[in-house]
C-alpha cells in the first residue's frame, strides 16, 4: 500500500468512527466503507486488514494507565471502575468499526467473509491474531445458539439456497441438480442452521437418511435408482454427511448443535425413529496405515507389517471392490482400523479428527464397516472403510462428560474387540468404553460396559 | 436467603456452567433455571441476582495474574496474548450464564426483563453495578441496530401487539382502541423496531401524524371526530409521541435510530413530503418557572417574578385554556419558556431532556406553540406550552457536530427573538444557531444563522 | 331512475360486455362500473339491479329458438348440442357481468354485498328473483367448501379481523376488547372459514369453549373472571356461539362444514377431547309457550295452561334466576320445552329453527338446561333455556340420513322422557331416537335406542 | 370394463352424490373415489370416464318435461320458474360429482389432469363431449381471472416450481439448471399466473428479456455467456417465450391475460421502459413455402416457384446461418414470408397460430427477422425467421377491435413494403393497418396507417 492509499484509508475509517452526525450516519459511511472494500482485490484486501489490525487495536498507553488504576484500586467499588476502565481500553476501535458494518446490508455475512479474508494470514503477527480475536468475539456472540433456527430442506425451498448445498457439501459431493433430489426424497431428510440476519446462507447442514437399520455403505444411500423408502416405517436415522460451509466460522462449531436439534425435529416428526447414528469417514486411517508398514516394532502377528496381502491391496486399491469382509486381509484391516481409533495424540485425544468431534459430542463409536465407501476418495484415504457413530440419548451427556474429564472413549463391544485383536494394549490406551445395550454397567477393571 | 436456598442456587448456577454434556445440555439446564427464577417473588429475584454478581463475578486473582503477566510482557506477540487473558479474566462466569439464557423460548426478552429487575438495585454495590455492566454489554451487542426492524404497525397488526402500544405509550396515553384505531388511520402512521427474537415487543416506537404545516396542538391531532386527512396531499411529517417501553433497556437508545429510520421510510412512500418535525413536551418548564418566581435576581422587566397575571395563572391553570397567545402573560411565558430552553446543565447541555434528546440527534427548535397541550397533564407540567423540533436532513449532521462538539443549540430565528426578549444573555448561554431556511449564513458574532 | 340515467346505465353495462378490446380491457371497465354502483345510495342501487335484472336477463326469443330446436333433435348428438345451446340461452348477459365483477379488487366480496342489497327486494319480481338465482349460482360455485380455509383466530389475528368479530358476533354479544380477550383465551378456541379472496371477511365462525364436561350454562362460560382452564386436560369441546355474518351470503351454508372442520382442528391439537356438544339457544319457545297458555285443548295435567306459577313467571321473568330446577315450575317448563322440540312444522321439521340446523347436521338433543342463558335476551327468548345438541362422530352420519328421509329426531333418553312426560304422543310427533351411549338399537317400535 | 366392475363403479359414483351424512361425509367419499381413480391406467380411467358420462348426464325426461313446462309458462312467474327447472334438468349428476371432486386435497389440478384424460377421447362420442362441457365450464368459473395470481419467478422460487418451468417450457427448450438460472438473471423476468389452490403449477408463464431496442435474435437472446445488462436502463421489455402448460386446459385462454399483466408488472418496477414486444416463431412458414414452390401460379417474379438460390438453401438449411440478409435469397425469403402472414383461413384470420393469438390480443405484426433462430428447430420450421409483434398501449384496444370485428391485421409499414413487394394483392387479403407511430390516419383507401 502506498503511503497516499494508507492514509487515504486511515482517513476512510477514522470518519467511520469519529465522523459528524450521529450513529445512523456513521452506519452509512461504514457501508460505503464496506462496499469498497468489498471491491478490492486479495492483496489490497490484507493490506486493508493490517492497517486495521496495527492501527486501530488496544492502545498501549491507555492499558497501562488501566492496568495502573487497576492496581491502586483500594475497594470493591474502585476495582470493579478499574476493572470497566480495562475492559473499555482493551476494546480497541477496530472493534466498534467491525460493529458498524453490521449496518451493511447483509452485514453479519460480510464480517463472516471478512475473517475468511483474515484467517490465512491471521498468524502473520500479533496486531492480525488479535483482530481475529476481536472479529471471533464479535461473531460467538452474533450466532449465539439461541439466535440459531433449524430449518428443514427439501425440495420446495428456494433455488438460490439449494444450489449452496451443491456448492458446499465437504463430504460426498453432489454431482447434479438430481442427485440433490435425490438427497431431499421423502426417506432423507436435509436439516441446516441458519441466522435471521443470512438467509440463504446455512451455517451448518446435516444430511439424514432413514433406514431399517444402520447403513453400512455409503453408495448404497446415495444410489439415485433405490427405490424410496417409508420414512413412517424407518426406525434409525443415519446422518452420512455434516457440512459446516463458512470457511470465516473456523473454530466456531456449529457440528454438535446441530446434530441434537435435528435428532429433536427427527424425533418430533416420526416418533417410532428409535436409532441415530451417523456413517463417518476414517480420513487419516490409511496414511497411518501406511506410516506403519514398514516399522520394525509392527512386525507382530497383528501389525500391519504382516498382514498377508496388504501391499498388494494398497497396491491396487480397486481389489478391495472385490474383497470380501470374510477374507484375512479385511479381518485383519477392520482390526488395525479400531487399533486407529485407539491412538491418541499428546493431549489424549484421538488421532482420527472425525471421532474427536463425534467422541466429544457425547457419541461411541459402534461400528467399523469394510467396503462402507468405494468411491475412489473414499478407496485412497481410509482402503473404503467408513464407521458408525451412535448418538444414544440415554448416554450422551454420560459419554460426553467421561470424554471431556477423562479422555474416555465410548465404544461398542464389537469394536473393544476388533481394538483387543490388534494387539493395542488396553490398558496403554486408556479406559475404554464397551456398550451393547443402553443399560451400562462399570466393570471391575475400571471401564464401562454399557 | 437462607443458607441452604443459597446453596441450593449457587449448585444450580454451577450445573448451568460446568455441568455434564455439551452446550445443548448446559442450555437446557439454563432454562430450567430461568424458569425457576420467573416463578419468584421480587425479593428472591433480587437475592438470586445478588448472589450471581457477588459469587459469579471476575475473580481477583485472575485479573491479578494476567495483569502481572501483562506486565512482563516483552515483546507484541505476549502483550497480545497478555491482553488476550485480561479480557478473558475480566469476561466473569456470570456473563457465561447470562450468555446461556438466550437458550430459552424468548431469550432476549428474559434478559431484558432480567435488567428491568437488576436496575433498581444496582446502584447498591459494586458487584451489582459489574453485574449490570455484563448484562448492558450483552444486550448492546445482541441488539445492535444492523438486528433491527423498522415496522409499520397498522390496524392491520396483531391485536396481541396494538394492546402493547395502549400499554406502552407514554406521552399522551392511549384511552380505548377506539382512540388506537384513530392513531392508525390513513393519515397517521406508526413506527416501531423490532428484534426478530422479541417480535411482539416494541423496542421504541414513534406515533406520527400526516400534516399541512407543522402542527401546534396535539388536541387537535389526537381528536377523533376530525376528519381523515389524505396522507398523499400531506407535506409534514409531524412526530407526536416517542416512546421506548422496555425499562430493561434503559440507558441503550433506539429513538435516533427510530426516528431517522422512519423519515426515511415515510419519504420512500410519501414523496411529497418535505417538513419532518415533532411536536414535544416541554416536561421541566412549571417546575424550574416556579423557582424562579420568588428570586429578587429575577425581578427584571422580563423575568417571571414580575409577569403580570402569572400568579393567578399557576393558581388556576384551567385558565390558559381561555388566554389567547396574543395577551400579554402568553406572550412573557412563551419568552420565558425559550429562556428556559437557553438554561445549561454543568455539561453544557439544556436541562430539558427532551431537548437533550432532539438537539443531540441534530433537530433545531423551531417553534414554541402555546396551548399545545391542555390536558391536565400538559397544563401541569408546562402550562400547556409544546414545542416543535425540526429535523431538517440538509442539516441534521452538523447540527449534531456543533451540539456535540461546542454544545452549540440549533433554534430557529424566533425561538432566538423569544430568547432575547427573555432578557437571557445570548453570549453567557453560548453559541446559539438560528435558522430560516436550509440555507446557513455564519454571522460575524460567530453565530450560525440558517 | 330518470329516462336520461336509464340510458346511461344501460350503456355502462353494454360497454363492459360489448366494448373494444379483450377481457383485460372489460374487466377495467366493469371495475370502474362497480365503483360507481359502490357510491349510489340504496334506492339508486335498487334501480340499478332492477335494470340489470329485467334488460340483461335471459332472452326469450333465445330460449324458444333452443327449445324448438331440442325438440327436433333426433340423435344423441343433436341433442347435446341442443342442450347446449339451451343451457347458453339460459345463461344471460347479467351473468357474465355479475362475473366480470369478480375483476375488482375484492371482487367476490362486492358480490356478496351486492346480493345483500338485492336480497331485500328479490322477490319483488320474476326478473329480480331471476337474477338472485344467478348470483346465488356462481357464489356457490366460488365458495366451494374445497376453495375454504378453516383458520383458527386467535389475540394474535390482526385487529381488523378481530373487530369483525365483535361486529358480527349474532348469538352472545362480545362486548368489549377485554370480553373479546376472554373468549381467545387458552381455554377457548375460535374458528372460521374463509375464502383466499376474502381475507378479512370471516364467512362464518364458531366460539369454542374446552370444558370438562358439557357446559349447561353461558353466563358461567362467558364470566371473563374465571380461571382459565388447562385445554390440555379438558375431555369436552363446547360449541356456544355460531355466526354467519353475511348477509348476502343467506341459503348458502357453512355452519355445518365450519363445525366438522373445528371438530377435526380441536381432536389434532387436542387428542384428550372425547365430547363434542353445543350449547345453543331455543329461539321460538316462549313465544309458542304463550300462544298455548290460554288453548282450552291445552288444559291437561301437563299443559301450559295449567302449570302452576307459570303466569307469576312469565309476568316477571327475572324471577327465573332464583327458582331452583327442582322446582315445580322449572320441572314443568322443562317438560314443556321438549315437547316444543317436538312439534314439527308441515314438511315434518321441528319448528325450533336451531334445533332443524344440529339435528339435520347429524347432532342429537341431548339435554335441556334451566337457567342456560339468564341474560335479558335468554329470559325473553327461552325463559331462560338452553338445550345441548351432541356431535357423536359415530352416530353423526346415521342421524342425519334418519333425519333427512324419515324425519326421525335423535334426542338423548333423558329428553325423550321429558317429552313423554309433557303428554306429547310420540307416536304422533313421528320416530324419535333416544341415545344413552353410542351403541345403537332400533326397538321393535320402529325407533332407535341409542 | 366387466359388468361387476361397472356397477362397482356406479355403485360408487351414487354413494359419492347421495351416501348417508352431509356434504362433509359426500367429499370424503369423493375423495376416495379420487385416489382410486388416480391408480387406474389409462384404459380404464377412460372407461370410468365413460360410464360418467353416458349414465350420469342429463336425464332426458327431466329436460323434455322442463321443455314442456316453459311451453306451458303463461306469465314471467312461471317463465322464470321453468328457466330454473330447465337449468336445473341441464345440470346433471355427474356434475355434482365433477364439483365434489374439489374437496381433494390439490382438487382443482385433480381437475384439470382429468380433463386432460378427457379431451382425447371427448369426441367419441356426444356424451363425452357433455362431459367435457361440464369440465371446462366448471374450470372456466373457478379459474376466473379475478382468481388468478401474476407472480415473478426468480432463483429465489422454490426449486419443486423451477423444474416444472424446465419441464414446460414450450418454445424454446430450458436444458439445464443454468440455462434456467440465466433467464432468471437481473436482466430477465419471468411472471407466470397462478390458482390459489395449484400453488406450484403455473397456468401460464411468459420469459421476458430487459434490452435497449427489439431484440432480431433468439440466440443472442438466450447467450448464457453474455454480459447481464442493467435492467435500470433498458428501454425495452422482449416477451420472447410464452407456454401454457396444462394440457387439461386446453381451450381456456391466459396468455393475452398474462401478457398484459405481465405488462403492466414491467412498467411498475421499471418505468424506463417504453416498449414492449414478443421475439416469436413462425410455426408454419416453411411448409407453406415449400406447398407453393411447384404451383404453376407461383411462377411469377416475386413467387417462391422462382427465387433464385431457394431450392438450395431448402435443400441444406445450415447455409441460412452464412447467407446475409441483404442477399438476393434473404430478401425474397423476408417478402413471401410478410405474404405468408397475410393468408387467411375461411374465418378471415390468418393462417399463422401465433398470429392470430398476437393480433388478437391487439399487437401489431412489427418486423420480420432473417436469422431471427438459427436452431434446427427454427431453421425447420421456419427457416430461422423470427417476428416482433408489438402491443403498444394506446393502440391494442383499437387493434383488437379492428381485428375482431373487421379482420383488420395491424401491420408496422415495413411489414406491409414487404407483403406488396411479395406480390399479395393488398385488396384481396382486406385490409391492412399500417402503423409507424402512434399517432393514427386511416388512409383513403380504408386501410389505417398508424
Amino acid at each position: 500500500m502506498s503511503p497516499p492509499e494508507r492514509e487515504n484509508w486511515t482517513r476512510g475509517i477514522i470518519e467511520c468512527l469519529e465522523g459528524p452526525g450521529g450513529e445512523v450516519s456513521a452506519r452509512q459511511r461504514t457501508a460505503d466503507l464496506a462496499r469498497t472494500y468489498l471491491s478490492l482485490a486479495r492483496e489490497q484486501r490484507r493490506q486493508f486488514l493490517t492497517l486495521l489490525a496495527e492501527d486501530f487495536g488496544p492502545q498501549p498507553k491507555a492499558v497501562e494507565d488501566a492496568v495502573a488504576r487497576f492496581q491502586q484500586a483500594s475497594n470493591p467499588e474502585e476495582r470493579v471502575a478499574a476493572e470497566g476502565y480495562l475492559r473499555e481500553a482493551l476494546h480497541p476501535r477496530r472493534r466498534r468499526l467491525l460493529t458498524q458494518f453490521n449496518g451493511v446490508e447483509g452485514g453479519v455475512k460480510f464480517l463472516v467473509d471478512l475473517r475468511a479474508d483474515l484467517l490465512p494470514i491471521a498468524s502473520r503477527s500479533a496486531a492480525l491474531a488479535g483482530l481475529d480475536e476481536d472479529l471471533k468475539e464479535i461473531l460467538i456472540s452474533w450466532l449465539d445458539f439461541g439466535f440459531l433456527e433449524l430449518t428443514r430442506l427439501t425440495w420446495r425451498s428456494p433455488a438460490v439456497l439449494l444450489e449452496k448445498l451443491i456448492a458446499y457439501e465437504a463430504v460426498h459431493a453432489i454431482t447434479s441438480w438430481d442427485d440433490l433430489r435425490n438427497r431431499l426424497d421423502s426417506d432423507r431428510r436435509c436439516y441446516a442452521l441458519f441466522h435471521p440476519s443470512m438467509p440463504n446462507e446455512p451455517l451448518s447442514f446435516v444430511e439424514v437418511a432413514l433406514c431399517d437399520g444402520i447403513a453400512r455403505s455409503v453408495q448404497t444411500l446415495l444410489d439415485e435408482d433405490a427405490p424410496e423408502g417409508d420414512p413412517q416405517r424407518a426406525d434409525t436415522a443415519v446422518f452420512y454427511s455434516i457440512s459446516s460451509p463458512q470457511s470465516g466460522l473456523q473454530g466456531i462449531s456449529f457440528g454438535e448443535y446441530l446434530i441434537k436439534r435435528a435428532v429433536g425435529a427427527l424425533r418430533g416428526d416420526l416418533p417410532r425413529l428409535r436409532h441415530f447414528a451417523t456413517l463417518s469417514p476414517v480420513p487419516g486411517f490409511r496414511v497411518w496405515l501406511e506410516s506403519r508398514m514398514n516399522r520394525p516394532d509392527e512386525a507382530t502377528t497383528t501389525g500391519p507389517a504382516v498382514v498377508p496381502g496388504l501391499p498388494a491391496l494398497l497396491e491396487d486399491r480397486e481389489r478391495i471392490k472385490t474383497t470380501g469382509d470374510d477374507s484375512a486381509v479385511a479381518t485383519s484391516l477392520l482390526s488395525l482400523c479400531a487399533r486407529y481409533f485407539a491412538e491418541r495424540r499428546a493431549d489424549g485425544q484421538p488421532i482420527d479428527p472425525v471421532a474427536r468431534f463425534h467422541l466429544r459430542n457425547g457419541a461411541r463409536l459402534d461400528r467399523i464397516n469394510w467396503q462402507g465407501d468405494i468411491s475412489v476418495k473414499g478407496l485412497r484415504q481410509s482402503l473404503g472403510m467408513m464407521v458408525n457413530y451412535r448418538y444414544d440419548l440415554d448416554e450422551i451427556d454420560a459419554n460426553h462428560e467421561s470424554y471431556a474429564k477423562e479422555r474416555c472413549l465410548a465404544v461398542s463391544p464389537a469394536v473393544r474387540r476388533l481394538m483387543g485383536r490388534a494387539g493395542a494394549s488396553l490398558d496403554a490406551i486408556g479406559d475404554v468404553v464397551a456398550a451393547d445395550s443402553p443399560s451400562e454397567t462399570r466393570t471391575s477393571t475400571g471401564m464401562r460396559e454399557q
